[in-house]
Formats: C-alpha cells, sequence, structure tokens
C-alpha cells in the first residue's frame, strides 16, 4: 500500500571485492570485539536470519536456507554476479558512500555500476586528515594541505562523516580549539605518528569537526554507544544557524534521544539505518520509536551497510516492509490519512535525502 | 470497553487569547529551539497529525483535513466559540492550570468556564520567586516576601510547580542550601537582577524546591530531557517521609525510568503527559510502557497543552483511546480481568489525582 | 507452537519457609525503598497481576480472584504443600539458587525437591567475604581465608554473583587494585565492623570482582539501576579474553544496552529475569526488545524470583508465553523460519545456560 518507488540510501559502504568462505561471511555479521562466542553464531542474530530471508531468493534460493548452501550458491555465481543480482534486487536507486573504510571496497562509481543505480561520495574527515599527515612534513604544510582538501573534498562529496565521537567523545565541545591549541596538537601528532597512524587526538577531531562545519557541507556524525542528549546537545546548539546540518547515525538504542534532537534543532536530522538492519524482524517496532518525536520531515534512510550487498538488501527490504507495516496500521486506525502516510513515506524514503543533499540539483 | 466517565487533567496550561494565523498556529506545536527547518513543516509530526485527526470533526470538518482549511474554519468561528467547542469536546472534567507561562494564556476560571468543567492552580516557584523579587528591595524582605508568597499560594493551589531541573541539574542536591548561602545567593540575585529578570541561580532554585517540599502540597517537577534515574533519585530518597509527594513531569523518552521510581519511592509519581500528545499514534505503545513498572496507583494523566485547545482535546483523546487499546488488548489476552482494567483505568484517570491533589475534599 | 521442554532458571533465589499474611505477602510484591503509598497496593502492578492470573489455577482457583481469597486457599494448603504445587506448576526443570540472601529461605536441596527439579548453588561474593570477615582476626587471615573460601566455592557451585554495582559503581574499575590497596582496605574495613556488618568499601568490592574472574567461574552481575553501557564496558574490555564469562542481570529498562554489549563482548550475557517477572503483560514486548540486538546464544531464561515460589510460576510462565508469542509473530510473517525459532527457544531456555554452566557435564 505505501509505496517508495526512490530509496536513496543516504550512508553506507562498499562490498568486498573478494569471494568469502563461511567464516568470513560470518564475520561481517558480527559487530563486536572479537569473534562469535564458543558455542554460538553471528547467524543467530535478528542480522543473519534476515539475510537469510531475503537474500537467497534474489540468487535463486528458497528463503531461510541454511548459510552454508547460501555461501555455495554465491561463490558458484562470482563475487561479481552475485553482487550484481543482490545490489539490483535491493531497490535502492541512489547511494551515498562513505569512502573512509579501509578494506578492499568498492567506490561509489563501482557499486553504481553493479546496483545501476547513481552514487554520490561522502568524505571521512579523519581519513582526509590521516592521507594529508602522510604527506605533510611541517605543522603549516599540514594545516595547508587539510584546508585544500576540505575545500576538494566539498566540491566533490555531498556530505562529511566522522568518527570524532567513537574515537572520544570531547571531539564535540561547543566551539572550535584556538588556532594555537591546534598548531600544538598537529605538531605532536605528526612528530610521534607512523605513515597510516589514525588520527584520535582529541583536539585535532575537533578542529576538524569545525572545518567541516564552516564548509556548509552536510555532516554525518557517528554516535557510537553515546547517548545523544547528552553528548551531541551542546555541540547541535553552539552550530545551531550556522547554515550546516548534522546528521546523527547510529545512535540505537539511544534512537528516540535522536529523534527529540532532530525536533529541537532545526539544523539536526536523524538517520534510520543501523536501528533497522541489526534489528531484524523487530525493524518496524524501531522505526515507529523513532517516528514518534522525530518530525517526519527530518528522518533519512540508510542500510549503513558494509562489506556484504547483503547489507545493502536487508537495510532496503527492512526498511520499506517496517514503513509500510508501521504507516499502514495507522492509516487502518484511522490515525493518519493514506494520502499523508504516501507522502511521508516518499519523504523519508527519498526526499528529505534530496533536500538536504541537494541531489535533485546535480 | 474500557470507560474513563472523569477525566482530572493534572497539568496544563491556559489557551491563547488571540486569533492564529497558519504560521502562528505551527509555532505553537514545535517543541524546539528555532523555526521548522527549511523545506520542513511542525504540521508534519505526530502531534501535527493527531490534531488534524481529532479536531476538525469538533468543528465541523472531516478528519484529516488541511491546515489551512482548519485555521480558516477555526478563525470563522472565532477564538472564543471555538475554543468552547474545543474543550468541551474534550471530555476533561477537571483542569489542573500551571500559570506560570508567559503569554496572552486564560487563567484557571475562564478555562473552566469554556471548558465546563471544574479548574484549579498550580503555582510555578520559579515565577512566584521573580515576582517577589520585583517588589522586594532588600535580601530580609524578599526572604520574608517568598515566605509569605509561599505560604498563600499553598492555601490557594492544589500543587507547586518547578522548572529547576531544566534550568540547572544541580538544583536537585540532596538537601537544602544553608541560611548563609541562600542570604548570599539572593544578595547576588537582586544586585544584578532587572525587574521581570528570570530566576536561574541554582542556589535558588534549590532553596525554592526545598520550601516547596516544607509546604505540604505536591510538587510537581519538570524533568526537561533529564534520565530521571540520575537526576531525581537522590532528591527522591532525601525527601522520602517527609510528607510531600513528587509528581515528574515530561520525562519521556525516560518514562520507563520514571515508572522506575515511582515504583520504588512511595512518594514518588509519574505523569502521563507529554508522553502521548507528542507520540500521537504511538500513543498506545508508550503508555504500555510507562504501565511496566510503575504502580497503577502512582501513574496520573494530564494533557500538558499549553496555547491551543487542540492540544487538551487531543491530550485526552489519545490518552483514552491508548487506555482502551492497551489494556483492552490485556483483558483479551486474559492477563487482566476486565473489573481490574475498569479500575485501573478510573485512577489514571482520575482517582489517583484527586487522592494526591484532595480534589473530592474541597 | 514454540516448545521449552526444559527450562533452566539460571538466577533465583529460595521461598520462604513461613506462613504469609495478605500484608507480608504484598510486601514480597514491592521493589522499592518503602511501603506501597496511602491509597495504593503493590497488588496494582503487572507483576500483582500476573501472580493472579497464572497461581490462583495451580491451587484450584479461578485466574485473578481477589488477593484475601488466594492468601486464604494458601494458609489452608499450608506453606509446604503450596509451594509444592506452585512449583511444580513452573515447569522450571533446573534452579540456579544465590543463596547470599537474608531471611528464612529454602536452599538449593529444598527447592530441588519441593520443586522435583535439579538445583545448583550461585554464591554471592559480598556475603562470602563477610562471612570470612566474621571468623578472621588479621588481615592476613582474612586474605588467606577469602582465597580459599573463594576457591572452596568455586568447587561447588555453578557461578558466583555480585551486587558490587549496586553498592558502588567505583568497583567496576578496569584493573584490580595493587595488593597494598587492598592491604590498607581490608585492615580499616575489620577494624570498623561489627559482625554481621555488610561490605560496602570500593576497594574490596573491587577485589572480590578480580578473585572471581581468576577463578574462571561465570560471575552475575547485579546491574542495579545503573545503564549497562556507562557502567560495564570498561570493565568488559578489561576481562575479554580471561576465559570467564560475565553475566548482566537486572538491567532492564536498560535492557537494550545490555543485549548491545552480550553482541559485542564475547564472554558476556544478558539475563531476562526481573525484565519479565516485573513488566508482566508486557514481557513479550520488552523479550522482543532484548531480541533485538542479543545474539541469540548469550541469552539467559531466569525468574529472578526471591520469598515466594508464585514469582519462579510467574517467571516461567511469563517467559514461555512471551517466547511464544515474540517468535511465533515472526514465524507468522516469514521472518524467521519455524525450526530456527525453535532451536533459538531451546538456547534461551536452557541450551546457554547448560553450556555456559557446564550443566550437561556433571
Amino acid at each position: 500500500m505505501i509505496e517508495t518507488p526512490s530509496l536513496v540510501d543516504q550512508h553506507c559502504h562498499g562490498v568486498l571485492r573478494t569471494e568469502l568462505g563461511l567464516g568470513t561471511f560470518e564475520a561481517q555479521l558480527g559487530r563486536g570485539e572479537g569473534p562469535p562466542a564458543p558455542g554460538t553464531t553471528f547467524f543467530d542474530t535478528q542480522t543473519g536470519f534476515a539475510v537469510r530471508r531475503w537474500c537467497p531468493p534474489l540468487i535463486g534460493l528458497e528463503p531461510h536456507c541454511p548459510p552454508a548452501r547460501y555461501l555455495a550458491r554465491r561463490r558458484e555465481l562470482g563475487v561479481l554476479e552475485a553482487g550484481r543480482l543482490l545490489l539490483r534486487g535491493s531497490g535502492i536507486t541512489t547511494y551515498l558512500v562513505d569512502t573512509g573504510l579501509p578494506g578492499d571496497l568498492t567506490g561509489p562509481g563501482e557499486l553504481a555500476s553493479a546496483g545501476a543505480a547513481d552514487a554520490h561520495e561522502i568524505v571521512r574527515l579523519e581519513l582526509l586528515a590521516e592521507q594529508v599527515a602522510d604527506t605533510s612534513g611541517t605543522v603549516d604544510s599540514f594545516l595547508a594541505n587539510l584546508a585544500e582538501s576540505v575545500h576538494g573534498a566539498a566540491n566533490g562529496a555531498v556530505a562529511f562523516t566522522s568518527v570524532a565521537v567513537p574515537r572520544g567523545r570531547r571531539a564535540l565541545a561547543a566551539e572550535p580549539p584556538g588556532p594555537g591549541e591546534v598548531r600544538g596538537a598537529v605538531g605532536r601528532w605528526l612528530a610521534g605518528r607512523q605513515v597510516g597512524g589514525e588520527l584520535t587526538d582529541p583536539v585535532l577531531l575537533r578542529h576538524l569537526l569545525w572545518i567541516a562545519v564552516a564548509s556548509g557541507l552536510p555532516l554525518q556524525l557517528h554516535a557510537g554507544a553515546a547517548d545523544p542528549e547528552g553528548s551531541f546537545e551542546d555541540f547541535a546548539r553552539a552550530t545551531a544557524g550556522l547554515g550546516t546540518d548534522l546528521v546523527l547515525l547510529g545512535t540505537y538504542p539511544h534512537h528516540r534521544a535522536a529523534a527529540h534532537l532532530a525536533g529541537v534543532f532545526p539544523h539536526v536530522y536523524a538517520d534510520l539505518g543501523s536501528a533497522l538492519v541489526r534489528t531484524g524482524a523487530r525493524a518496524a517496532a524501531v522505526l515507529a520509536e523513532i517516528l514518534e518525536l522525530a518530525p517526519f520531515g527530518k528522518l533519512l534512510f540508510s542500510s549503513g551497510a558494509q562489506g556484504l550487498p547483503e547489507l545493502h538488501v536487508v537495510g532496503a527490504h527492512l526498511f520499506r516492509e517496517a514503513l509500510g507495516r508501521a504507516l499502514g496500521s495507522w492509516v487502518a486506525d484511522g490515525a493518519w490519512s493514506l494520502t499523508d502516510a504516501q507522502r511521508v513515506a516518499g519523504l523519508i524514503a527519498a526526499g528529505n535525502a534530496e533536500r538536504v543533499y541537494g541531489l535533485a540539483e546535480g
């Protein structure tokens, strides 16, 4: 009843280019700091069950067939063809691709081609700074090159993304660090760092966030496990009215607090991604919770997928089913009109993202 | 099936006396720190949809008609007649009115008359202190006048309410500030303040709370966005056994923690207000969550409405529908008996408030 | 449709040996810091309603009969016979019994005999230390006796349990206290303490936790009202890979955060106990929330019951009904296969506990 002909995946990553065995595939389903516990498997999760529900039919198998059988068929098709079948079966029409993850992942162009869809890049701030550090010898050259890189990225990409919060919550201070503070932190970082070294200095993370805010491009913030109310509220207040939108990613199980912030601050938006993919059969219930406080113009679909095209599929299918179920039940109860429900579905599936990222303009 | 012939709105405000255009009406639907984001509207929220569901039929229109049409009909009737039709259509039989908001709002008497209902006053502590400060020249006269005003208010009102928590969480300390500390804070506040200036000093906010606790009148505490467990638990423990009831307002999305505290402390109660009005089609689900831990004798209905009689209507209709749906489903499952469900509905709708505020005594 | 022929109650206590009147029975239903508020009763809670639903039929009465009638019939049967009928009607096949509560409660042997089931002991660390302190005159003898007692308990019991978190959150530091720090704390505690005095010193609580971690026996941690993410994450990271499993108890209303941790750390498990018993008619909804993030191999059923065999009954019945409803609805929707649902039900009901506590080995 509720249709979403366009579907913008506003935050995802590429897919692995290599063939996967049962163990390497399973490892992509885990979200943790280690392997599955002895006697358990990451297939026994809502995500695992959702993959087994939605993906086998796209490669000619029965839903819920055993993982080993699914993987065998996947290898038989080859990683390229399996990827094409899966991505094209997702119904996603535009991918916004965060290219800041390590690993042999496809870029936006390949994802677009495999999925017969559009794709745009999202630039991860911390990786950008690390790449600049790899080629800058002095504080001055680092700062000049960083400014240039951010400027360049802002021209080619549709958004910035940052993992400053999971790397150190102090990064979300209500004002940028002073120039001297930044120079000192750059100097210490460059002096102690080896090529490829990760950026975790809170002053530099903070500096990056404020550079991004100044760029005017939407800024996607990974919440880690932080409660957005405690962590984001001061930053949101400090950046209100500056013309840059903030999009909160990965806020589950604090998604209601994220929805609250999206209602309080005009420039704050909430992502649906991992809240749906990780909760599987519960996606409609979780979506309904997010729809309590958030204005309907402030919510953005994503799959949050990385590594496996199966996760793009699951994200898209769970979203559409959840939306149909939640909004459909409110229409059936008379709480919403059908016209409103269809309009809101279109906003969350694509319209809000098109407006926030200027996708229709290009 | 579940009837609530009496309905005590245990925390609301008056309604605006002026005619409202589309923009000024929409602004009353927002709860945030700014206008709606560009390209969005506060009508696209659960509250907006709930208003469009329940209110048009009360003024002769179809549910879910467009906002512009609803506003045109409202202006045609005039603000007074529209208010009468709406308030009388809410089913609320008693209003407890927090008179501490600025703006041209009706008082308890006008609300009672327009709604053909009873009404009693709730006095907001911070406004009381600000009014006393406006007419007190010295620390001594301020303290004497404040004591007198609180005493007078305690005789005429049914409860105190406080916004100390949103204004500064340190206000909820586990003991009152010492007399010297209070005198110092009053002196500094009076010296620096202009007529009408807002009270935000944490020592004075704390002093006010403890004066109110000493009065014996129930004290309604706005939670702001605070998690009640972190903020309220020590205060609740410190005020246990003193004979004054505490009512936690606006705890969503931490309503389960508020329900937990209502189960732990005999003198702590939980309000349902904004949890229902702001979540619209989700009100039954949210109500069911509150009903997990809270003893049924510790929950109090309210609309939390301010400015628009539409919000009183929505609060009351959502509550009754949510109660019927949640309790009705438990009766249908055999988890509750129908007799118990009807009794509990009566407690939450009116009985608990009548007991806590002594409404039947008057 | 979903069957659970074996049911391991992985955390409960014994039942009272004395006959109970209406007031003493009601007091066991409360979870708070005081009696019910004036004009209210702890029977008017989800737990009270669940007891009245499930227990009367086990002693020959109608569901939802009045409390006074139920108590009269219970006294007529006598506490022993009522206990036998109730425990045998619960369907629990193995009890893991935390013997660390005060009061005249039955031990594992009596519970097994009354319930025609198996039973094993869980040793509460704080009580063990208090008992050792009662008979140790010096720091050296205390430390030697404590090590011996923990070693002995580890041979006879299936798990340790700790209330260190509710007694003082600093106990969950990411490393054990140093030997000098421990000796100092023991000296101060022994010097100031009277026989039977409770252990609340954060250094000693921390020392106990790390002794238990070193024992290799699973360690059950009571969460109190703490959000597990804030409190447990560092401790979980510090104890990862040491070979000792941690089981988080009583995490509601933060059960989603507990489920998240169970997904992140291989050695962290989440208990279902009080989340179900205290929420009654809402147990299926709460269980579904826990099943969002937690891998299905990391969840453990318990009743969390103490004092009343009615609570063992309610825990077991609510769990089976909730499991049937949640998993059954996902099977009906096609989100899960029936085979998977039955397998997962068996894991949560018994299989996970048998694996974690080595129950099948004995």
